[in-house]
């Protein structure tokens, strides 16, 4: 496991006093939320008896169950994509995760499902979020036409609140296998509470590495932390609203997704903490590298100066070399005993180097792979940086007050 | 086919004379770019005779092909996406976008690959861009290895300018099935050109409704286009730099990618026509609907007020009922009786009525449908709108001027 963040032309903002007296703070919120009772995503990393509740569920499924439906949406799916996708060698079952209400999608899922062979994983926190209800009640409704109904129920998995929700009582009413979520983790920050390990678990994931990872960042990482939340706090008060996350490897792709949610709900709040209305947060933009380069940099190099720019860049374990067959056509000949691996890092640099020219805020984590250890580490210094952020900008970064009105309104939509 | 386009809250901005006076310049800008010789986007609509290039490409595949590898980027990538998800219906047979050097998936790629029953479609404008090269030669010389020199050449169909670089000079000497782009359409416009319509035809999708929906669009759509080309113009100028799309459809998702990537390119300039530094451009941000409504609104509703919003609708032609098995819950009442067709539509309208309430202006597109035509009209709407709004900043929304630069640096730290 290794894990750099390179500050590049930006590693002046270090020497300034403005960095150091934040960083300071910063420190002293990294123990702060450690330490607070009532944040409970910190513990995580030392908690395997999570991986135990995943184990013995996965032994109380029937035999044969090849697909895994993680019914989701939200902080209860896009943990468990980043880590679907982060490991595709280590995916020996197929987890899908419906996390859309699209009749289209669904109608088509319905068509292909083998109830037989399958098990539904339905996720909601609160026990009443309607995307999975609707979808647990549809899906569920098919494997007990398929199956009859206590094949059906054997097949169901419920991950929600430890003790509240409907959910919860149905689980215990009908005798479902059930996982806990703990009350003081919310959804976005639940990837490493069975939210994210039971699907992993599922796949043939191993996430021992990840909690690990998880343990090392938190005991070893404070410094990476805060000085990302120090340049996100800086450069959110200079108005660089968005905040472009541009990983050079596809698996790190869902990883990014699951950043940008994880940092656009925590930090985009209308008041602070003193009840001063303040209108904070950045949008997050993922740019896979190097396929977004080709939609995306003419805007970023040349447009608004409204961006800040981190780059991921992994130092690649597997390589394929690049055959020699047209080299005759001149195109071709610079690519003349060349890698993808060299393709690839060879086109990061240009560009960082590109959008340093025209005196852009670069900033590059180096990783040495993408390994359960590094995506341990990866998740847990997020989740810290963006709390740590939030503590700056004196704003909770752990409620978000501006989603209930839009379903209430459904809801009465639906009703009328 | 339907489009209409619901300003809601927003009409008020019809009556005002800015809007006027914008629209009418609008006007007269469609004129110009139908009418000017040098923008051939404009002349696809009409223009069958690549529908019938593309029919006899395909006749010169060998038999048993069942996969077509689109070896192209950016441009040359995101049409064939946005077609092929469109219409999972229509693919009888797959379509494999590699518009990424990430040697992991490539080795991936290269294990599972079926060389026998596969082809290449190499697409680059210009023949020179490296990704697609070095994806052509690796691809190429496994399929020359498993099938010997001439059964590869034959798999090998090669998308490139109608005249000019190095892969029309590779295709005639090594006597390749070819299909060219005319010289005056850009790489971000050539979607109905064999760029993507090539791929589309591969899969089964039937692409004379789209010609059909883009020539209509540009016989009748001249107010769609033009208003929405003059609000971006007037929330451009209010500095409102984050343009979110919001399509309530899994099929729409990747067209909201393309478009994305339309209006990146084409309106993120430095510099206007005057040689006056502007630093022009909207950052696009694709949120799913409902999937990204939980990850995105509590920012969207509460954060910087930099954001416009457009929301696309469908009429769904396939619906799903929710089943009601778990009615004796609570949590489940809300949903009984209803379907997903039904619960979608509330949420986008909750979601729609919320931001409203927040004074945030929101934008609505309702589809009746998405079909082949409707798709059509869609990309001609908005490649249209794209370069009025261009015209109407003053800037060339057809250049790219930015994107040389890092590929520059790139090719030299190659050769270093």
């Amino acid at each position: 496991m290794g894990i750099s963040l390179n500050m590049r032309k930006m590693a002046y903002l270090k020497e300034g006093t403005a960095y150091q007296e934040l960083a300071r703070k910063g420190e002293g919120f990294f123990q702060k939320i450690c330490e607070d009772p009532e944040i409970g995503f910190t513990e995580l990393p030392e908690n395997l008896i999570y991986v135990d509740h995943c184990d013995e569920a996965l032994n109380h499924l029937p035999e044969g169950i090849e697909t895994l439906y993680v019914l989701g949406i939200g902080g209860s799916a896009l943990g468990t994509s980043m880590l679907i996708n982060a490991f595709p060698d280590s995916c020996r079952r197929k987890v899908i995760v419906v996390d859309n209400v699209d009749s289209d999608t669904i109608n088509r899922l319905l068509n292909q499902v083998n109830s037989e062979k399958s098990a539904l994983n339905v996720i909601s926190k609160s026990g009443s979020t309607v995307e999975p209800l609707s979808l647990f009640s549809t899906f569920f409704a098919r494997f007990e036409k398929d199956l009859g109904r206590s094949e059906a129920l054997r097949r169901v998995v419920v991950t929600t609140d430890v003790e509240k929700g409907v959910l919860r009582q149905l689980a215990a009413e009908e005798n479902l296998i059930s996982l806990s979520i703990p009350g003081n983790v919310g959804g976005r920050f639940s990837v490493l509470t069975p939210v994210g390990l039971f699907p992993a678990m599922f796949a043939g994931i191993d996430v021992v590495p990840l909690l690990l990872g998880a343990k090392r960042e938190k005991r070893e990482g404070m410094n990476r932390a805060v000085s990302g939340a120090v340049v996100d706090y800086l450069f959110h008060e200079q108005s660089r609203n968005i905040k472009v996350l541009f990983p050079y490897c596809d698996r790190l792709k869902t990883f990014a997704d699951w950043y940008l949610q994880l940092f656009a709900e925590s930090l985009g709040k209308l008041k602070n903490r003193r009840d001063r209305i303040v209108r904070s947060g950045q949008t997050g933009v993922v740019a896979l590298g190097v396929t977004d380069q080709h939609s995306q940099i003419q805007l970023y190099k040349e447009g608004p100066g409204d961006k800040s720019f981190f780059f991921f860049t992994v130092e690649k374990q597997v390589d394929v070399p690049i055959p020699s067959v047209f080299d005759k056509y001149s195109s071709f000949q610079v690519l003349r005993g060349k890698s993808f691996a060299q393709l690839m890092g060879a086109e990061a640099e240009g560009t960082m180097q590109s959008l340093e020219r025209n005196s852009l805020p670069i900033f590059q984590y180096e990783l040495d792979n993408v390994d359960g250890e590094t995506l341990g580490a990866l998740i847990f210094m997020f989740e810290m940086q963006t709390a740590i952020t939030g503590y700056l900008m004196n704003i909770n970064p752990f409620n978000q007050p501006g989603v209930e009105e839009g379903k209430q309104i459904a809801r009465k939509l639906l009703e009328a």
